[in-house]
């Protein structure tokens, strides 16, 4: 959490960095690396899958539309079935590494074994997406779901064995076997859901493809009853309600923000870098051609390639940007609640698009048919990957005292600013979306450029947010004492009336 | 820093984690989202220059030395030189970040900004090596290098002219124009080799390749000369030293040991799942070949492959291990020197050569006459990033008062299973290599299931060092009182009296 202090570091560190309990166990050690690690790891493997479906290659005399369709059928359901099971996997990993909160060597051996099995998954999408209608594929699946589940739950019955590995505050908890039997519950549910896809997946496939879907919403449906149950029955009586209370914590907030911003760290600096990937294997001029074609002159060469590096360069603006808007968005979000989880994984699942914007648009840059087509994909996935950022903003403010910091509140300093910075991207992408549906031809070249320009719009947000703001303020000059005092007030709230 | 501690975090967040002053200046953060966000970018295109190599078609008439030495000329040179310049940039981004600790939307754009240039530098490279003799390639490379360096610049002249950005330490000390001067010199060193070799470029290729290869080794070798100088001649006068002393922590300690970890962290998890792909894309059998040659049996397509999936998951369990005695090493590591950090970079660049390696050991299964060099270049590159690794230990034990925690020290409860948790993988790997050349034929199958038994080697060697360790012992029993004060009283060592 803290910044870099580095003179404070140098002299703190051997005393508080490496193993905590040095005293009595020499091998526990803290867990924030493997950790963050483990969060490296599942947002590269969720979103690797993209490249598949950028590689393809679509003829020019096709058009656009139908070899999307002949997409979807197969590399993009591969690309969201692994990057939406991948996420359940990690929210699971994020709710286990919240009640372990040590490790030692054998965890983390266990753990590693676990990833290994986790990043064989786009494997199994592969075989499953290749051969829908061969049980093998849905039977490998479930094998490495229930391997991944059987290793969890060791994991978990190593923990409760050496109580010093848990959460202090489970450690000290009267009903360990009701923490431990919840986590349990919570991580084997996936795998009992995949054990079952695997037997119908012999005498009846579809259904075990709707159990599979099912592993991956589950969560949320039991969440979706229990909260309209509460509705209209009313909560449950006394002493069970006490007892949810106590587990409130890992019920209401079941991804701690570190990891919820580590994971979406990894996928978006992921795919800022697989485009360079395509630059350096394409569009690298052979040396023969240069010398027959361009007479040696390598830049004349290299020009055919403009269009390429436009589209790099826009496509590493708008990832960037995306990003920064995801980061100012966090820096003021106190707790990430399941829902917001779930809108940040959407979101997450359009960034992990963006390569394919990027062949799209790079691959249609002379005036072919397709060229508006490309621009318009692009735009679609651009608007959902912002829109789902705004999404959780606004869910974020239903419940403000709980989950935004005082500044970004109704009212606060920095509100009407993080409300542009995060409908700046929604608006460009709506707005060139049905700017090529009026007009007949669009060249890539003026959206990229488009998108390049976009970074100097946010500075010049900041101007003109602040500009607005002190005309509003000027204009309510009267009562600007009154709303001074207000604004100190909140501001200085502190936690406990915060949350409560 | 600190491992998860969700009940505390949901408490204290919302006071402690968002803008620091929050009270003066409502836009400052703290940037380590920013600085996490881009050491993952660093490492992976640092990294993901490997895939070229890797997918480099070796036919199977060919010999494999041959073939080695063709890819050396090109594509390894790409890939070693993106590696060593991006760490380098890395390194300065570090030092950079050390004395700016809080950054605002500004400096967050223009952070990314740099991120851009910076991945867009393989392109470069791979531009270099297909044309070495035409200037453009490293003209090309120079200009960014430069934008990089001048990006850099106005981020510190930035940080200089809004003084609360900047590190505690520095905004109170007088002589802010000298850490200014310091800084900047820091950064620009290389730029300014960069424009010389683009100079170059024009009449002398061979002395631009030359200022190229001294922007990587430049700040080492300043470093020896400053040491040698310092052995020779004696340090320099009071006044002087007085100086060097204030600013003792950015010239001994340029790295700071977070950052090394993320950096590291970055390079073994893209590693760890660019295997993945590989076998997404290659190994999917066609379904038409199904029906044709397998009669509709996958299981049986599937075989074909076995000795890919063994190579992918030994390749997997070596990097997985190889993080894990890094991970292993750090715990116990409290400060990084620079010469720790070059070794670390050293084993980095071989662990990026591993996707080359499954690479290798995957194709040449069938017993063709390139099974044996494909293992053997196999081991070696484990050889190299292992035994790197074993150096940064053997460097800390040097200096170990200040650069390891006391359980590793000499005679710390530790020391011995951390040396034999490094040493294990340079041992295996050199006895696995004078086997191959022992032996006339060697299986790559069993080169694989070896790389897989390995982590219960892990497991076995702490039981058996525990052994041996309590048989030393009770054989030392006699002078046991003496020794386990003395333990005590270095494990009790305030952190004051470690770094003196």
């Amino acid at each position: 959490m803290s910044a870099p202090r580095p003179q404070a570091e140098g002299e703190a560190a051997p005393a508080a960095a490496p193993p905590r309990h040095s005293g009595e166990l020499g091998s526990t050690q803290a867990s924030h690396r493997l950790l963050a690690y483990s969060d490296a790891l599942l947002s590269i493997i969720a979103t690797v899958m993209i490249l598949p479906v950028a590689h393809t290659k679509i003829h020019p005399d096709q058009t656009l539309g139908e070899s999307v369709q002949q997409l979807l059928l197969t590399k993009i359901a591969v690309y969201l079935m692994t990057f939406l099971i991948v996420t359940v996997a990690w929210a699971a990993h994020v709710r286990l590494f919240q009640v372990i909160e040590l490790i030692d060597d054998v965890l983390a051996l266990l753990n590693l074994a676990c990833m290994m099995i986790i990043t064989f998954l786009p494997y199994t999408f592969s075989l499953m997406a290749s051969f829908p209608g061969v049980p093998f594929g849905i039977f490998m699946f479930s094998t490495c779901a229930i391997v991944i589940g059987l290793i969890q739950a060791v994991i978990v019955a190593y923990g409760f064995y050496h109580p010093y590995l848990l959460n202090r505050q489970i450690q000290v908890s009267e009903n360990q076997a009701f923490y431990k039997h919840h986590i349990l519950q919570i991580i084997l549910r996936g795998p009992v859901l995949c054990f079952l896809a695997a037997i119908f997946s012999f005498f009846f496939i579809p259904m075990s493809y709707v159990l599979l879907g099912l592993v991956i919403f589950l969560p949320h449906i039991t969440r979706l009853i229990i909260w309209c149950k509460n509705k209209t029955v009313g909560p449950k009586d006394d002493e069970e309600s006490h007892r949810l209370e106590a587990l409130a914590f890992y019920l209401n907030e079941p991804l701690s923000k570190e990891r919820v911003e580590a994971f979406s760290d990894g996928v978006y600096a992921i795919v800022a870098t697989l485009l360079i990937l395509d630059i350096c294997e394409d569009n690298v001029p052979d040396s023969k051609e240069v010398k027959d074609k361009f007479h040696d002159r390598l830049t004349e060469a290299l020009s055919e390639y403009g269009p390429n590096f436009l589209a790099y360069f826009a496509s590493f603006v708008t990832t960037g940007l995306l990003w920064f808007v995801h980061h100012s968005l966090f820096l003021y979000i106190t707790k990430t609640t399941r829902f917001m989880g779930l809108l940040n994984t959407f979101s997450l699942a359009f960034i992990g698009g963006l390569p394919l914007a990027y062949q799209l648009t790079s691959e249609f840059a002379e005036k072919s048919h397709n060229e508006i087509e490309a621009i318009q994909v692009s735009c679609v996935i651009t608007f959902f990957a912002s829109i789902f950022q705004f999404a959780i903003w606004i869910t974020a403010l239903f419940h403000e005292r709980e989950t935004l910091h005082p500044l970004a509140r109704y009212g606060g300093k920095e509100h009407a600013f993080m409300f542009a910075k995060l409908a700046l991207y929604p608006c460009v992408s709506l707005g060139a979306f049905f700017l090529t549906c009026l007009l007949s031809k669009f060249s890539t070249a003026i959206f990229h450029i488009v998108q390049i320009v976009v970074p100097f719009a946010f500075l010049a947000l900041r101007i003109l947010v602040r500009i607005s703001l002190a005309i509003i303020k000027s204009m309510l000059s009267l009562s600007r004492r009154k709303n001074v005092v207000l604004d100190e007030e909140e501001t200085c709230l502190s936690p406990a009336e915060t949350l409560s």
